[in-house]
């Protein structure tokens, strides 16, 4: 471990490489509930693209493992450290290299906190839609490293559709650049898209190239009650059918409503069973809503109730982004799934999660990206009850299987990290897993970065 | 050769073979000038998944190396037949196997016409964006392999974009099924993107799930001439830099504006230097026509000619999209280039590419979709001339030298196939090009899918 430090040292600052075991230890877990962390061997800080090389080569001289980290607001323990690894946080690469109102580009290191991207592109008429709800937290390296979502996805799709090239540090220490900062490109094979959604795997993110947007207009949103899930899901299909283009559509099942209102005393109806909130970004979003409410009461809505204004929709928005926290303080402990199935198929995956809460005798709260067939049913337990927690881990698990067997995936944005490794290779199948290795024998061919995730070695 | 088709006849019909040395070259090239082609040892036209695994089987057993095709309107010779090679014609896989509204997705083999497709998904009120020229011939398949663009990719994006997974037959003949039919997804790496763009070369695409979109309201354009290039490239700066997402900005040059009126008689303006075409498919275009029309006045256009109507908007597009065939008229032969840098450099771009034009005294035509900074630079030569011939050649390289230079990619839409190997590694530099390389290997590691295609063996 000496020789570990001495040589790290050696190319990074005094103040870029932590050993105090305490200091460590704060850096040994993202947000993910369960997952096992080892104790690092140092963790490191660097500032420029040269100190990640220099740290990569060491680690490959060395045969050290390495654990990319950015903020480490994961959900699936990707940035959980290993015995002995090198933690590489890039929270110290943290500038916004260039915004390019023409191009709609902006450059970025991967430490720059996503709300602060999206400030500063707003400051000159643009827009950066990923909106993960970590967002004040979360870093774009971590949102390209785990291909985050956000509420913003039913309009503008995922972090993936933003990522236009990388300059990214291989395992051995030499730079990869991919990609382009044109709006078009096909030079060879896609290996930008390759780095998205890999979790530190393959290199590390050193810079993106990230395509913006021009700002929309401020949303206006409605909120609708509604008597049963399932039919909050109808009204989903309908929307969609209908052809509407909604920058929101996200629905909180009635434990997650009277969660929000219990711990924030938002005034959300407390006697509904499924709350859908539809939001409009156009210029002229009135015709859109009014149709919309419409086809909610059709769909058998109790109550539909418009914002008056931006401001009215901002806190429809902010009851939602509650639901988590809210959720997580009915019971000692939570595990949160990201089971996203094709949106026709919503209400039976939503059902089928009430079934499963009830054969468990378990509170399983949901709230659901709905647009996009995203789901989240949180699962609440005391994981000092032995049998409690069992049942929890199981109704987890039952939730994917039933995800899966609806044509879905076991992760619409959270990602794989250690969490749903085993379900990873039920979903995929062996023909495509054989693939995955292989793809991750080329960049990483000692199998020093972040092993153990995504895939087993 | 006799032991080839005796095998691949044993799992497929009788008038899926053909061997005919006439009908086999009609299958030798794709639409790319000047790309070398061998004489295919058999073509193969399979209607199954099952037929083409047949076929891959074989080709592995013998070691026969197999090029997979579409409806040859390629631009870059990928599709382009090799000595004693099976030409594996996609074509007659041609089934809409599904279209669901609700998901918004289509399941569609890969023979099927992009025409063909987006009329169908039009019925049902949903839009397939991608429409590359030859859109009435050209398959989905080959629209994938080569990562199509068009003209609709200044608001929409590349093919790439709607493609959420596919069934790619491996050159051993396994089954690799990538992606998903959500619309997220996370699990594993995004072997689904590696394909788009790969030309045949990692797999054969037997069926794919494309994303859809709500129909948008017919676009209605403005025409505005400008007197020089370069004044149209900063209408096209200040109309991107103003938040404005027009669903088409499209240039064309004097030359090809002349010669689109020579060939069709369009009563384009004869005497202008190049004339950008504007549209929205907004619900109300008409602000945003009106801002844009004020833009390019500022820019120095000297007339700003409204479409009266979506018919009148579809005659500009006509004469847009004749530019190619009309520059075709004016010398015995053309190269198309296919440079895109960043919208910022267009003037640049354009500017150079005259500049090369005038140093080689040859014509060259320029349209672009400008929006994009995708630019179509058409070389018009004699090929009988050998001094012309190489001149051509020359100012075909020295575009794609200069777009490097400006930041940009030597193909936007086109693909590298066999015209621009070369440059495909000046492009990617050796790190990149290595894994590439590696890429290809875990794919194929006989090398015998479409080899000397994208990238040298």
């Amino acid at each position: 471990m000496g020789d570990l430090i001495g040589r790290l040292r050696d190319g990074l600052p005094e103040d870029a490489v932590l050993t105090d075991p305490d200091v460590m230890r704060s850096y040994a877990t993202d947000m993910a509930s369960f997952c096992a962390a080892g104790a690092p061997g140092a963790v490191v800080l660097p500032r420029t693209v040269e100190q990640v090389q220099h740290v990569m080569r060491t680690a490959t001289a060395l045969r050290v493992p390495v654990v990319p980290q950015g903020a480490r607001t994961g959900l699936s323990g990707a940035a959980n450290a290993l015995d002995g690894c090198i933690v590489l946080s890039l929270v110290k690469m943290d500038r916004i290299v260039e915004i390019d109102p023409v191009d709609r580009v902006a450059v970025v290191e991967p430490g720059v906190v996503n709300a602060d991207l999206s400030r500063a592109v707003a400051e000159q008429g643009l827009y950066y839609p990923p909106d993960p709800s970590s967002w004040e937290q979360c870093t774009i390296g971590g949102n390209i490293g785990t291909a985050s979502g956000g509420l913003c996805c039913v309009k503008y799709g995922v972090t993936a559709e933003y990522v236009l090239g990388l300059d990214v540090v291989l395992a051995d220490g030499r730079l990869l650049k991919t990609g382009r900062r044109t709006a078009k490109g096909v030079a060879g094979y896609d290996l930008t898209r390759l780095f998205v959604g890999s979790e530190g795997s393959l290199g590390v993110i050193v810079r993106a190239v990230l395509a913006l947007r021009p700002e929309p207009p401020q949303q206006l949103a409605l909120a609708a009650e509604f008597p049963s899930v399932a039919a909050a899901c109808e009204a989903v299909c309908r929307i969609m059918r209908r052809g509407h283009a909604p920058s929101l559509l996200e629905l909180m099942d009635g434990t997650t409503v009277r969660a929000v209102n219990s711990m924030a005393r938002m005034g959300l109806p407390e006697s509904t069973e499924a709350l859908l909130l539809a939001a409009f970004d156009t210029p002229d979003p009135g015709p859109d809503l009014a149709a919309v409410a419409e086809l909610c009461r059709e769909a058998g809505a109790t109550e539909v109730v418009p914002a008056e204004d931006a401001a009215e929709s901002d806190l429809l928005l902010q009851a939602r982004r509650m639901s988590l926290p809210a959720l997580e303080t009915l019971r000692p402990a939570t595990m949160i799934d990201d089971v996203c199935v094709p949106r026709s198929r919503l209400a039976e995956m939503l059902d089928g999660t009430a079934a499963v809460a009830e054969r468990h005798g378990l509170t399983i709260g949901v709230c659901a990206h709905a647009g996009d067939g995203n789901t989240h049913p949180v699962v609440c337990f005391d994981p000092a009850d032995p049998d409690e927690a069992r049942r929890a881990r199981e109704s987890f698990d039952e939730i994917m299987a039933l995800g899966l067997k609806l044509g879905g995936t076991i992760t619409g944005e959270h990602g794989v990290g250690l969490l749903k490794k085993e379900w990873l290779a039920k979903e995929l199948g062996p023909v495509a897993l054989e693939m995955q290795r292989g793809i991750k024998q080329v960049f990483d061919p000692l199998g020093l970065l972040n092993p153990g995730k995504v895939l087993d070695a």
